[in-house]
């Protein structure tokens, strides 16, 4: 890519309706300079940390469509990203950079194996993303970099044995062990992708996923399924269940109750000291978390109930586990 | 106790009908010699571990019995082994001993927490051990310290991120992460009372727990109480349903879609690499093994189906695993 197709690109994001401009909650702290990217299967949040951790240029753009895979769009983008938040920032001297991604992810390989809305297999993002940037790149799964930042910086941080979920369009996980993320070759915490009864097929293929009945996408689809009416997501669901509203009530305590099958499951297989909780649905507060301990309490019995807690971080938490992750190669 | 006590004792043993001689799978290998003792609801196995790991005088004897909490009569019946075996074997000088329990067992603490059977609470088993024995005493619980054989001498030796399964009378589990146990404080590992769906209350009492449901014992006693029959145990259930009896089909199909439930969601969040299973059910091989890998693999999707691999040491995992932890302490 030339410097006038950067130029072009750097226009297109900063023209972008959607781009958004943010706030961390957290700085990661001193130590040296670094870039971070959080990619979503519809947004990239960006960042370059300064020597005092601080998010400089922070903000929301849009993923760059493509039909089937989308590695070589998005690390162009990245590219168009970096050298932008250089240009703002010409000062702060990047030693590094952090991307996380979704999917499955082989952090140790630096692949990208699967992402159902970014179309790779096996795409070696890393090293891509490095030859772009010219930096040497951190790799990792974007909820296992997030539940890292709940760890060090957030929610989770009081406990070596947690488990992070992210409940929003999807519902994702990661498991800490000892104070270490547990990867399992990046296949463990898809608590989302766990089969809770039968139910309907999800799009990844299996039968009865969690995230088909309990994830805020869900939550909202159901009730626009069963009664023509689009909610403003599933908060508004949750409040007309509050409001008497029985289909919402419905579709609110079956969400519940397979929260609680998952979380119980959990419970009694890995009983971690805590669940942190952060998403959208996190949002619902007391409405969530109030139900979920008093249901998960009776449905066991001499098990160990983790604290329930609500993730720290907000929507932030992946990319500061993105620099968290750059930092530890700097 | 008394010597003549003692000898009482041993006689009572001795002409115990239900006492059993064991052969132990494998030895644990050169070593100090050790006592091991793996205490169940309904029977002890005891062995006198010798310089080159071999079991020396196993067998299986029965639990004594008492109203309420067993501690008393328990740790007096493992003096009377112990001094049984080394009557039989003046020449093997144990530096250490192995106890491990069933229930919920603190290791660390030394403390056998819960066990519902044996009617402890928070009792400081490993201390009373040491006390009566008069050698150092490692401590854990039954199906960890099984698990762990099975990790160092059988069906799991392979791999670093296991789980191991019990299926007879109960369920029970215990996770190895990186090549160690993960115990959670002896929380971990509960699969057999992880809820499956709604279902009868436990004796725990939780409700839809997998061993109502699906275990060797929850197998015969639901065919019995469907048909006034008593089976020869599940492995009788299991031939009946292949002989095209629809009511032993029914029940041993519901608990094939049990327990594949329950292994799903472990896939789906702890992605262990093998699941170990052994314990009374593992003895129906293709049977169950073959079903479980064929429902599991239509279950789920992008997963990684871990191996299904029948456990090796029989029923001697237990006491096998006492002695490898006793070995570590001498
Ligand atoms: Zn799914
Ligand atoms: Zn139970």
């Amino acid at each position: 890519m030339t410097s006038a197709e950067d130029a072009a690109h750097i226009a297109d994001v900063v023209r972008d309706p959607s781009g958004e401009t943010l706030v961390a909650a957290r700085t990661v702290g001193p130590g040296v300079p670094v870039l971070a990217f959080d990619v979503g299967g519809t947004d990239i949040k960006s960042a370059l940390f300064d020597a005092d951790g601080t998010a400089l240029g922070l903000r929301r753009t849009p993923t760059p469509a493509a039909d089937g895979d989308r590695t070589a769009v998005l690390i162009d983008r990245l590219g168009v990203l970096a050298a932008e938040l250089q240009a703002d920032h010409p000062d702060v001297i990047p030693r590094a950079a952090g991307l996380v991604v979704p999917g499955i992810v082989d952090a140790d390989a630096g692949l990208g194996v699967f992402a159902s809305n970014l179309g790779w297999k096996n795409s070696p993002l890393r090293d891509l993303a490095a030859a772009r940037l010219g930096l040497p790149v951190a790799f990792d799964h974007d909820v296992r970099a997030a539940s890292w930042a709940e760890h060090r910086l957030g929610g989770a941080r009081a406990y070596a044995n947690s488990v992070v979920l992210v409940i929003g369009t999807g519902i994702a996980g990661a498991l800490l062990v000892g104070g270490e993320p547990y990867t399992a070759g990046g296949y463990a915490g898809e608590i989302g992708h766990s089969p809770i009864a039968d139910g309907p097929v999800c799009p990844c293929g299996a039968r009865g996923c969690l995230e088909m009945v309990a994830s805020a996408g869900a939550i909202a689809r159901r009730y626009r399924d069963a009664t023509g009416i689009a909610p403003d997501g599933a908060k508004d669901v949750i409040a007309r269940a509050a409001a008497g509203d029985p289909v919402a009530s419905e579709i609110w305590d079956s969400a519940l109750d397979a929260l609680t099958l998952s979380l119980a499951q959990l419970t009694a297989v890995v009983a971690p000291e805590a669940i942190v909780i952060g998403g959208g649905l996190s949002r619902a507060g007391g409405a969530l978390f109030d139900e979920l301990r008093a249901r998960l309490t009776a449905r066991l019995s001499f098990h160990r109930i983790p604290a329930l807690v609500p993730a720290e971080l907000s929507g932030n938490a992946g990319i500061l586990g993105a620099a968290l992750r750059a930092r530890e190669l700097a």
